[in-house]
């Protein structure tokens, strides 16, 4: 049964296409990007209030947004509510749709061909979902078509951005990357997960410290990255951050 | 077993109260803000852009936040991606917890009198969830915490903030109130649920229309309404519009 069967009353559907509704302004100027989720919810998928903001940024400079998934389990689900692991497993392509309003597709039909450029947002997904590193550390495996979808925006020379813990995607895959997690020390709190910049270091790339407003752009690679929810700091100064990442990406793009 | 015992790389935790923060820095001038949501996805909850641009601009104001949401069962629980019903139904208070990155209460504690304002981001849990005005039409009925709530800051004459589907509640509750969801016509697509505005007459409350970036302001009720997703508009615009309407009602805090 649609969903809009079950409205009596509501005369039809909430749009749907709204998030990439800048497609319908574009023009050829504007840069095509992807962007991959990995879930909904920071526990076990794409971080909420980091997807949203690369979305805010990207809708404001008139890209043309596409969403992918993979299309596959969860490594698990947790209550986030409890902070524990649920009974039941969820799909990363279904939860991704509650970001994506509906408009998400799976991650093996992403063409970087058709792209100017790929963001990741962070949350435990990029480390459970996308990659093992939540569980395996430095000794981490990339999903597979995570790892394609990288290294054709790499070869093809075009811009990458990820933020949070997302990096260490990167990391793996473009080896001697350049990237930033944040601090490399823990400074009372403010970084709490400090000891992940060791581990891209054991990766083979160079970590470089940065603060939760600032980006590093790696130019030789065209990788650009910001700690995000790396750091204990207000919203909205997240939300700043990866805006600073989304504008640098798309200043990448051959649009620009 | 909790979340961190799962992780046998990663140190600590991410940071989990990251959205409340400003809370540590606040003064007694900054305003206590409750936001109520309805779960975590447009067409079963809260919808996530705009539970996030409420967060990301009352961060940038320096409002003390506290989340909340009903401990009940979702109305039903719908698959985004194929836009059904699924067979197993989820918790409101935990789904939301997605958005609140695990600080959410239960709305039966939400203390008016501890609070400046209270705020309610749209999405179909506000209409399946809060009330059933998506089954219902006119003849809706209100959950009874929810209810309780909007009274309680409507009587101590604190400044109630809803948008997209979410004025419903306003409408059914304060008897003859002010609020828009945008165009009462459809204009070509641009508003699919225009007869919404309908609805809320049929209510006894009175329609006001507005454009996407806009906001109504009731001044006698001290309601203070945006279309959001109502329209079929980019992102930035909603996200604008969802601004203005914090910054309004902030405004009619006896902070300021």
């Amino acid at each position: 049964m649609h969903i809009t069967r079950l409205m009596s009353y509501w005369p039809s559907r909430l749009p749907q296409l709204v998030i990439t509704r800048c497609l319908q302004s574009s023009s050829s100027l504007h840069a095509k990007v992807a962007v991959v989720l990995s879930g909904c919810g920071v526990y076990d998928g794409s971080e909420v209030h980091e997807s949203s903001a690369i979305l805010v940024h990207l809708s404001r400079a008139g890209a043309e947004v596409s969403i992918f998934a993979p299309d596959i389990p969860q490594m698990h689900t947790i209550n986030h509510l409890k902070g524990e692991p649920s009974t039941t497993n969820r799909s990363v392509l279904e939860e991704s749709a509650r970001i994506a309003r509906g408009k998400v597709q799976p991650l093996s039909g992403l063409d970087a061909k058709v792209f100017d450029a790929v963001l990741f947002p962070g949350g435990f997904g990029a480390a459970k979902n996308l990659s093992t590193f939540a569980v395996d550390g430095p000794s981490m495996k990339v999903n597979a078509e995570v790892e394609a979808v990288i290294k054709a925006f790499h070869s093809a020379k075009k811009p990458i951005g990820l933020c949070c813990i997302a990096p260490v995607l990167a990391a793996m895959v473009i080896k001697g990357c350049e990237v930033t997690v944040g601090s490399d020390k823990e400074e009372g709190g403010r970084w709490p997960n400090a000891g992940t910049a060791s581990a891209i270091e054991a990766l083979g790339a160079k970590h470089v410290r940065k603060d939760v407003k600032e980006i590093h752009t790696d130019t030789q690679n065209k990788i650009v990255t910001t700690p995000a929810f790396m750091c204990e700091a207000p919203l909205h100064e997240i939300f700043d951050g990866i805006g600073a990442m989304v504008s640098k990406v798309l200043g990448l793009t051959k649009c620009n």
